[in-house]
């Protein structure tokens, strides 16, 4: 007899985004005349970048023909993209990344869902909270946590984000292995400065722990002194792995690009007190489960490296920056504490009630979508999330239809 | 300390098309002036189908404008491209699928390494040798064997492919749980008739078992008594994922995009006797692991099942098979028994002296590159596959090679 990985009946309910848009469609179908405006999935509404586009029919046309037909790719994706990331994502920026310690992907869901597989079954994972939620459950599919007791997972680490500590949390008390961070943070658009970056870093190397760094929304930091990456800071290249995404930077949700950079310093152990390289085993991972992203796509991503596709994508970047302050300034003036919105997409706001009965609140009495913030995880309970991804028009009739019903 | 998943380090080698890269690029350093032509990993060389590119080019303009960009997609697929793949692939062959039982992923190779993270640990898996590598390798990975040793890892149940049995293994003559078929197969070219699938399917039934059908092939198949489907066999809905792919059928190996088949009555067990049904817990692992495949793919993919996709798709499968057929033909001449290269793009050929051997001889000798039948397994030792996927003139130039070197 067959038996499942019974790991899966430990998972809490059904996915955020799912839940979500499961009540969304039930409202809509109740009123059907109502105009709902998402201000909740962190999903991008604009078009492609022009340079993006021009290059993705070009490649298009390439599969067209025999002679520039492209079959099976590089699994970790072509020298071309892979060179313009390490030289301008990283180099220019002072951190010292080449070609070969990146992994071009479909996305950084995928990645910074599978990247747990390279680890031992028992190793402490450090998760914060609140948390992007496929952190968390990867592991628990993975078997790498205990039961489920009071809104938390067993054997798992959580670093709590709280208004007083602005959702950058403290080091752990207790010894942990592998360290999820995010920042510019989903879901409040909390940033982290160097220096304090710099302390996780020293905690990884002294520890022989490593930091997965999602910088999904890296894109969105105009304040020069915030790192872009894990590696502006000494030392991270022996302790962290980075996820970045052409999602949020390009308008890529759909068209599907991201990447993972595993250097060739970083470490992990044997029982028997061996090291070996995680390039080495991503790499063997990556070829052996994955094929590529989709030629003409790398090519789309490949044009966002050159003048005219900086400039478009940083428009592209701002437009939504400038929905994120209108937001910010607005719902703060309705009398709610905020963090995020400048340097990130989201907005975090501190509201007196159960998230989910703000939630409700927002849909059944403004038509508008926002996450509750104890979807992800205990400590974003009483927070909800405001996404900025939307046309401005939009946003600010969100906003007006808010403001009706919050106004205090 | 943080120490890594230590089953990794019980994968054999490199994995087999990096083996075979390295060598032939080798060689190709040592004679650059040597043309080298590829009958070995089956990639296709041939464009993609008009009408796919004419609808891969419309949705990339979509995605060019505001009003009809895509971003986030459903993770399963979108509804219009399930719904074709549902009528057209299953339900004009009299079986019966529904759209919500198929998910479209960016490659079989994914889901079929994927999926076995359904399952638990322990269960005893049943596959073929000469097998594809990535069934082996990926529960290798997740610990679902113990340690390699001559050829083979210990725990897993072989199903051994034969001269005598024409590469069709019998059953198993001890209790298995999860069993990997795949026909037409990879390597061998092997077809299944229906009467022999009724008996996996039966001992699956019986059982408690199930089965992955990689039916990445069925494209090739010609012979109309021959199942495309195994839920053309009564039964199969209750025990059988089958995995599909678009990579053959319609060139898509640069352009990514495949999807899986699970059944709403497939199910498998819980120690505490308790039964789930498959198809919600792949549900789960696909929203929560990935993010969907490219929008202006997926319009490409959708294409195929016009019409004209139909007729354009069979004639570039028409024109491999052509390939196919003049291999097995002069090969056959040559001397060399063969299997495959009907209904199949692989022609199997049993040489008398190592695969690798072998290999290297027409590499060498002839500048074509094959596969060896011993990276596939034990069984596959001493045979060789070659692929049909190149130009018609390029299999032609390397079979007067070849003729060359093995004439006898």
């Amino acid at each position: 007899m067959i038996r499942i990985n019974e790991n899966y009946l430990k998972l809490e309910a059904s996915y955020l985004f799912s839940e979500i848009a499961k009540r969304v469609a039930s409202f809509q179908d109740e009123n059907p005349d109502r105009e709902i405006i998402k201000l909740g999935i962190g999903d991008v509404t604009r078009a492609l970048p022009p340079v993006c586009l021009k290059a993705f029919h070009r490649a298009v046309d390439e599969m067209g023909k025999d002679a520039s037909f492209h079959g099976y790719g590089p699994e970790q994706g072509y020298p071309f993209l892979r060179e313009k990331i390490a030289a301008i994502d990283f180099q220019t920026r002072g951190a010292e990344i080449e070609a070969d310690e990146i992994f071009v992907s479909d996305g950084a869901k995928c990645d910074t869902g599978n990247i747990q597989e390279l680890f031992a079954q028992d190793v402490t994972i450090a998760l914060p909270d609140p948390v992007y939620p496929v952190y968390l459950d990867t592991n628990v599919m993975a078997g790498r946590t205990g039961e489920y007791e009071d809104g938390r997972y067993n054997g798992v680490v959580y670093l709590e984000g709280t208004w007083e500590n602005g959702f950058v949390p403290a080091l752990p008390e207790q010894p942990v292995d592998l360290i999820y961070l995010c920042f510019p943070n989903n879901p409040t658009g909390a940033t982290i400065g160097k220096d304090q970056l710099q302390v996780w870093v020293d905690y990884a190397r002294d520890n022989r722990a490593i930091i997965l760094y999602d910088a999904a929304y890296e894109a969105f930091i105009r304040d020069d002194t915030l790192p872009h990456s894990i590696y502006e800071v000494p030392g991270a290249r022996e302790v962290a792995i980075e996820f970045r995404s052409f999602s949020k930077t390009a308008g890529f949700t759909g068209t599907r690009c991201a990447y993972t950079v595993v250097p060739k310093s970083c470490r992990a152990w044997s029982a028997d007190g061996t090291s070996h390289f995680l390039n080495q085993l991503w790499h063997r991972r990556h070829t052996t489960k994955f094929n590529g992203v989709s030629y003409p796509v790398q090519r789309a991503a490949e044009a966002v490296y050159t003048e005219e596709g900086r400039a478009q994508t940083t428009a592209l970047v701002d437009y939504y920056l400038r929905n994120a302050g209108l937001i910010l300034m607005e719902i703060t003036a309705l009398g709610f504490d905020c963090i995020g919105g400048k340097n990130a997409p989201y907005i975090w706001v501190k509201g007196d009630t159960d998230s989910w009965r703000l939630f409700n609140l927002l849909l059944k009495g403004a038509g508008v979508v926002c996450t509750p913030g104890a979807g992800f995880g205990r400590c974003g309970q009483g927070y909800i999330r405001f996404s900025a991804f939307n046309h401005f028009e939009k946003v600010q009739t969100a906003l007006a239809r808010i403001r009706q019903v919050l106004e205090r």
